[in-house]
């Protein structure tokens, strides 16, 4: 029963089989190779485009080095007060984008809204030298909180961005979660709404270490192979981080793997909710639950060794946070959580519920 | 005739073996697994000495991170004016370090020397608020050259870099060859003869993508966590940088690997040599080879699909740099070049040289 | 009427006097002469404590400087989040620490609490590799909105941020200010409250162009030397910092001259204060006054050339923001500010109020 | 007899008096005010060309801020292998350029010559991810050795640059002197000769502390007043700065104290040529003197209180290396050298000469 994080889970033997093969051959090194090529294809093909993008081992690395490819030392990256970028990364977007300033913005559901946006934009006017300047607006998608933003939403923040001179970037760790709960077209959700650049994120959605940074407007790369040089980023037997992205897109498997998380933590709400004292904090939209409980249900839960981790959020209405006595979990999926899993989570839930009732 | 990089070559059997098995389970993330401790361990089994060590997927991040922790921005770090770190990283050492100054060294075959590094460090006095201040010694184990240093040329490189007050970090891309190649003990190459860390490779000697930063004394590692994280090299999934480590240690694997690239590149050298105008540019003692010949050879070495870069080497003693109508060129062997390839290699040149006889 | 900043106010005779007198001699360069020796023993006699002083040109280079002796790359820098620092520099805090992220904490009248700081502390936890790390707390001396800590608040502060292993600073752009309105001790105000490190302004205190970065336990100074050097912080004729300060803390010019700044402060409130639609934001205790009044009069006031900036504060609470109608402004006095540029201006907005009454 | 350096001098009385003059008005803040706005005037005026200008208080600052706005962090600024911005500022270039990499070019006085800066060029090839890429050559006028580029050499040097797709930097921290020694326009000597940025430096020149970073093409200094601010260099009370470079300017002062500062230097080299076993090591074109003389003669100089520095140069052809016994000395002269000084520092010469033979 592990709910801690996707991170967490294995790797789709789609994948791994990729890999093994990939392993039985030489080939350029630093992506000059054969896969990488055919990755980058089918990501243009995924998105509708002809995109640049390139392919790096961890998430972190995708965001941070996107962002420094938009910003200069002295720019503003806006960003929701609790997304990963600013919270969960040690400070990596300042450094690959020489000292930015990541200024965060409150809102629900780990959601920036153009109102917010505009206001924290006019803190700084551009040309005020005492004044970081715009650089970039950053979206999470999911957010941390586990919603989706709607590609009519994705394109009014955009507008806001962009007037004020802001580059869009969109921290897509769990993107293919949200395509799969909208239903929509990667383009739609991206580039048709004003994002110029996509962290794309395999590895929680099946792959083994596999994330890709897209710029829809290629001249915006122009010296990203630079910039991921020297973040060391640039792997050297890179073949297998295109095996991997190859894999993963290939027949949608990115996808189909993205409603099996999906589809696993709805299951898990939905028993949740009808537990008593159980609380669901925010929609579940993709692949994670939050939920408030009492708290003397954590004991039989770390008994039954199911994992998951303690959350706290500024951002929570004050109706959603845990009262007294409770406790604020979030609990998430992956492809590989079984149903099995799943039911016996509630179940141990459920019989607390009763208990204390 | 795949002789451009050991960057190009496949992955050995038993790593991708090991990477198959992990992806089966379920693991905590960014390192907390049960892989990764026992790559920790067998590192400190295969050095006699409690290591600090941390795993990431690529050789400049081992580089520059290590020569980060070892660092401050106005710092000098002091290597071969032609070492890896300072003319094929595209910065990383300076993004790593905040800034700090590389200072090549010239020197045969890719060595420093002790009076080299001493006259250089003169240079920069300590306390002398306008020069950069004494940082790290960084040793290229293999040099660029092909070169092994000795035990003792390591210990006396080292005495000079303390008393100045540097650190001493070794790049190990090619350890395990030299390793191989002289015979002596991982300790005593390193630890012993006064190294502080160590970025070692494994990439280059058949596994997929994994190099360790190996900190001798664990105190200095006190804030790596941070500076991997920060620079997103903190694997999500890290199971997978321990299982190739720990298979690649297990039962001498690099070393074996190690000496099968190593003997290719003797076997290659030997037939090189036998052809008249064919130089052998330096002593071949780790799994390159680097040779001048009359550049009328490389039609036909292309024509059959051989890969290799030429070269060029301020370093290389006058009497060693390409005549007039002679190209310098670099051979890699890896663990799995065949016999075969080798054979015909030097065939075609072979043929080459009786032909302009 | 100039009320836009005691930036712009002239220079106090005895400075510029003492500048003539070291114009006339030649002297070692970069701070190795005798008006820089004599300014740091005024500096050490004034703290009541040898410190270790260096002088600076700019108040955002003694503050930035002082920032990244105290902080590493992946520290959190807690400030109120209408700070200088974090407002006003542009990102120099970020530059001069490598990228440290600055926090902003919320409060009155531009002042840190302690139960803010801890809530905000327990965001970063100690040892968790994703997230920043404790580095520095910086305190503004007088506040962005003119308030004074008093020393047991600092002290209070200071025990806050130690426990959780942060370092103290003390942004005093205005700090003869805060000891003028106070009375007490320099050294109750800083050391003996747990300051570390002071930026110490004299330039808008009637100096021409000179900071102090004060280092109460000069252990901590020990690589000072070189990041005043990298930053271009070194002046060459150093001496004419040594000049300035020396004459600025002679015979206690540094406190007159902050008296009669603050004493004009009060005589502007108190004459503004019997102006009906007048409202004075918050209490004066240095030389700041922050006032909302009717838009209408803005007009008259700048017919005259008054000089003065239109302000806005997050930080403010909702009955002191401005309404409908009303403009939000600050007015700064100076050491040289005279009554009847103070009561010339009182004048044209007491008569505005009796015409809208 | 201060021969120490330029820096140690005083000020002119003209600059002063501007001082004085400007310290008895207030004025906007930040270089927004009337001083700085003469001073760009006159330094358009001055070049012939609408120049875009902006003051800073140290050399160091002028040059490293200069080649931050020319460069990005992985680029390559190539310069002298002696110049002081890669020996002398502690790696401040490095700090603004956000890690860019200094490389150093051997050559006689100092001097960069087109066939070295084309064969150093060549070894970064433009577009190799692994190669940091074309920034900036940065020439210094007058040279390290105190030799002078001619408008011809540096327009031969500039083509080679932008050939390779760098920008020009000049290093004028002795500009003035280089004026005086050419007699040639400030135009010729830069931007006709394709100079895009000049630090210009008045401060050894009789300035108190001001220095200009000149963009010949405005476009370039688009962010330079972010990156300024952002450094600390941007001076509150900016005036003083405006009006030194006015003063400084002002019916050519700044020629006339340079050219005073290069008789002194022409008397005293003819002084000392004339002595037995001195030997001038390079030309004497501005205010520098280098000279090898017995060691012996250390000890009279310093009992009567000459000051000056011991010197070596990697640079210095062999023939002009001290011999043993020979102590290798640099002299500077300033404005405000006397006939006296130098008549008393080559008597004290003399008298050894004449003993010793």
């Amino acid at each position: 029963m592990n709910f801690a994080s996707d991170n967490g889970a294995g790797v789709a033997p789609q994948i791994i089989s990729a890999i093994g093969a990939a392993a039985l051959a030489n080939a350029p090194a630093y992506g000059a190779d054969a896969w990488t090529q055919r990755a980058r294809d089918a990501l243009s093909a995924a998105f509708e485009r002809d995109v640049a993008a390139f392919l790096v081992s961890t998430g972190t690395a995708a965001n941070a080095l996107a962002l420094g490819a938009l910003t200069r030392p002295w720019s503003g990256i806006f960003c929701h007060e609790e997304a990963h970028i600013h919270d969960d990364e040690c400070g990596a977007p300042e450094l690959f984008s020489g000292g930015a300033k990541l200024v965060g913005i409150a809102g629900e559901e780990g959601k920036v809204t153009p109102g917010a946006l505009r206001d924290t934009l006019a803190r700084f006017p551009i040309g005020l030298a005492k004044s970081v300047q715009s650089g970039a607006l950053s979206l999470s998608q999911a957010t941390e909180a586990g919603a989706v933003y709607k590609p009519d939403e994705i394109a009014a923040l955009s507008a806001v961005a962009r007037e004020a001179g802001c580059a869009v970037h969109m921290d897509g760790a769990r993107f293919a979660n949200a395509v799969a709960h909208l239903g929509c077209s990667p383009a739609d959700m991206t580039w048709r709404a004003g994002v110029d650049v996509l962290s794309l994120g395999a590895t929680k959605d099946g792959a083994l270490a596999c994330e890709a940074v897209i710029f829809f407007d290629p001249a915006r790369a122009a010296d990203f192979e630079f910039q991921r040089k020297r973040g060391g980023h640039t792997v050297s037997k890179g073949r297998f981080l295109g095996a991997q992205m190859g894999a993963w897109l290939k027949d949608d498997l990115w996808l189909d793997l993205a409603r099996r998380a999906n589809a696993s933590a709805r299951r898990l709400a939905d028993g949740l909710a009808a537990c008593a004292s159980v609380r669901i904090v925010w929609p579940v939209e993709v692949n994670e639950v939050f939920v408030t409980l009492p708290r003397s249900m954590l004991a039989p839960l770390k008994a039954a060794e199911a994992c998951f981790y303690e959350w706290s959020s500024r951002a929570a209405a004050t109706d959603a946070q845990p009262r007294d006595g409770e406790a604020f979990i979030r609990l998430v999926c992956s492809f590989e959580t079984s149903e099995e899993e799943i039911d016996r989570f509630v179940g141990i839930v459920a019989s607390g519920a009763r208990a204390s009732a």
